[in-house]
């Protein structure tokens, strides 16, 4: 029998498989409504286009389409990703590269990997993203959590932390937040805390990292700009993904940001895994020019709309007094404050037993707070689903909330 | 002004960029031949059968094949491995497991990952890949060279080594070996090595990867026992890749080892990027199952030894006396010993001048050594480009040869 365990490295311990993953593991098992996941909702994904766009890409462009590709990402797909931001008003600035990557985790992580050592200050919103809390915590960051609110991260709270950390002597190296329809929230920052956040990254001298692979799948007419359309000075790394606006299964996303990080991503790339999959780029990048993520956003944001409507429906018919949840303007997911003493985590096993499925929200508080709070997705399951599955989980809070006072 | 280099890890500095890769840019001015890189000739890419299957996959499974995937991989893909591998006699154990891997360059980061810590001594062949060099230095692996000749790794120097470490107090954590067709040499393993390497692997307990990107494209008909199918007691990991036998551009590969391993690689997984590209790996499932690989194996190999023949010959003509070089039984890597004196490295410029280029062998070696030695690779260059090729390179070392003598 060989001992595999003292032939792990000490850094094992350092990774926590995905509590989202593991429960969604679980899910697979039938009749399980499931407000758990991210997944778009795969009759969004254009089949027929698509299927087009990779005959006629492997065809044409086979002899480079299925060849190794340069570990930034195949040319077409960089230009194309870039006309595509212009298109949706993401500028980056002239001395700005791109890089494609295995979805925006790749990003995240690669990110983490070239900016943070142990100890090193990492700003997040409160809640914020698991997956990204999980590269960072890899690496020993220090997290500072900041409260957000409807209107995003509060940059009020935000420079007295930064103005309490520089007097203790402490550097904060980077921000990080999902400024748009964010997760698990889906709440968007302001114009106004924008511009003061990039304030406060010149005055303070640290990095921002904006996640936003919701950015165009908002519902309602309000022009949300950018934090790296903001970007004076090239303190902003812009995460991109087509996962929520073309397919998850293509598998790419991209960092734009300075040069001078791009090319370190570039290095590390070249370890990981030389470059994203060649094929999946150019079937992007002539996805991108021939204009099918702008039409399949249209019906992607009209069904979007209607499943946040009929969740934000039940939800007031159906969860109990005392409960308060976000009115996102866009992206997957509405976030739930229940009445204190309704521990989240304690009670899924419960609302799987009864066919229903979260994320408790304590699982994107860095702080472990948040018991109370519960991560909805809406994308993904039915309108009937969306109902019926708000509808067990009332109920079964209302059972708990009445055990407790009764 | 930002200054970056601030932000960046202490991490950073140990990411060289690969030399092959760094060559690899200069080589885009046309007109220069190039035997420098290890791409596959992309006139063997199977470009009708992938443009069908890839329209028939999206149109029929695309809920599936464009959504996310499971961080093991895609099912239909990873069964489809499996039986591709037993079809060519790489038979793993019961208790191992496969993970889909975006190219086997990134099973080989995630396993030195998650084996490797800062001092563990690594055993590989002198010479050996470059990139798995890379990826276990950037853990601070120690590493072990031992020679090899055309058996592959000398195992009875092997057991010397083992000998005196295992004196010295120090274990051997992992051998990493390209056991078939080896890159940079093109040489085969024998079967009693590979037995012997096995029966070291369990009285000395350590761990095997054997990386296999070539072992399916053999000229000749020669029984090749892979390391994993002779593996009793689970100590190797297996590496496969679809990069040279379908086409690179797809982007995939795998690890097939023990459980216990392949466990903690996902867990990495979730961090690096989640999963690799769900259409490709359906893609490859369907061309797998489907028998495109074999069929078209055929014609790589044709094509192949046929190429390699050619360089041979031309070695024969146009290099200078007192060379050697290897004469592999796959592949697609020549690797050669020019005589004493000849520093491949500082002759690169010169070569690349005369419109000819290569990777100097050096870089193959852990120690700094084989100044003289250079690799050619074959598969990729055309029939004229290799004549000629040859040519320029032999005018030009003999050149430098008389100079010297002169």
């Amino acid at each position: 029998m060989v001992d595999y365990m003292k032939f792990l490295s000490k850094d094992v311990e350092k990774l926590e498989a995905s509590d989202v993953r593991e429960i969604l593991k679980l899910l697979e098992k039938p009749g399980v409504i499931s407000f758990a996941g991210g997944l778009p909702d795969p009759s969004t994904f254009p089949r027929e286009e698509l299927a087009e766009i990779a005959r006629s890409v492997i065809l044409e462009k086979g002899k480079a389409a299925l060849q190794y590709a340069p570990s930034r990402g195949v040319r077409e797909f960089i230009d194309a990703v870039k006309r595509f931001m212009e298109r949706h008003g993401v500028y980056i600035r002239g001395e700005d590269a791109i890089i494609a990557t295995v979805g925006s985790q790749e990003a995240l992580y690669m990110l983490s990997e070239v900016l943070i050592d142990p100890g090193d200050v990492v700003i997040v919103e409160k809640p914020t993203y698991l997956a990204a809390v999980q590269v960072f915590r890899k690496r020993g960051a220090r997290f500072e959590p900041i409260e957000l609110d409807e209107d995003g991260m509060r940059v009020d709270l935000l420079e007295e932390r930064l103005k309490r950390l520089a007097s203790e002597g402490k550097r904060v190296k980077l921000v990080y937040l999902v400024p748009t329809c964010q997760n698990p929230t889906g709440v968007t920052m302001s114009y106004e805390r924008r511009k003061y956040l990039l304030e406060l990254a010149s005055r303070y001298d640290f990095l921002v990292i904006e996640d936003d692979p919701y950015g165009l799948i908002t519902f309602e007419e309000r022009s949300v700009q950018p934090l790296k359309t903001l970007d004076r000075e090239g303190r902003v790394v812009y995460l991109g993904s087509l996962s929520k606006v073309l397919a998850p299964g293509l598998r790419l996303g991209w960092a734009a940001g300075p040069e001078e990080i791009i090319s370190v991503i570039e290095k590390l790339k070249q370890h990981v895994n030389l470059h994203a999959s060649t094929l999946t780029q150019y079937i992007a990048a002539k996805a991108l020019d021939g204009g099918i993520v702008e039409r399949n956003l249209a019906r992607v944001r009209e069904l979007y709309r209607m499943k946040r409507d009929v969740m934000l429906e039940a939800l007031e018919e159906y969860f109990p007094r005392g409960s308060r949840w976000t009115r996102p303007i866009g992206g997957l997911f509405i976030f739930v404050w229940l009445p204190e003493g309704v521990d989240t985590r304690a009670l899924l096993p419960k609302a799987i037993e009864r066919g229903v499925a979260y994320v408790p929200g304590s699982a994107f508080y860095v702080d472990g707070s948040g018991v109370n709070t519960m991560r909805l997705n809406y994308s993904y399951p039915s309108v009937e689903e969306i109902r019926e599955g708000i509808k067990r989980l009332g109920r079964l809070l209302r059972e708990e909330l009445e055990g407790k006072t009764g």
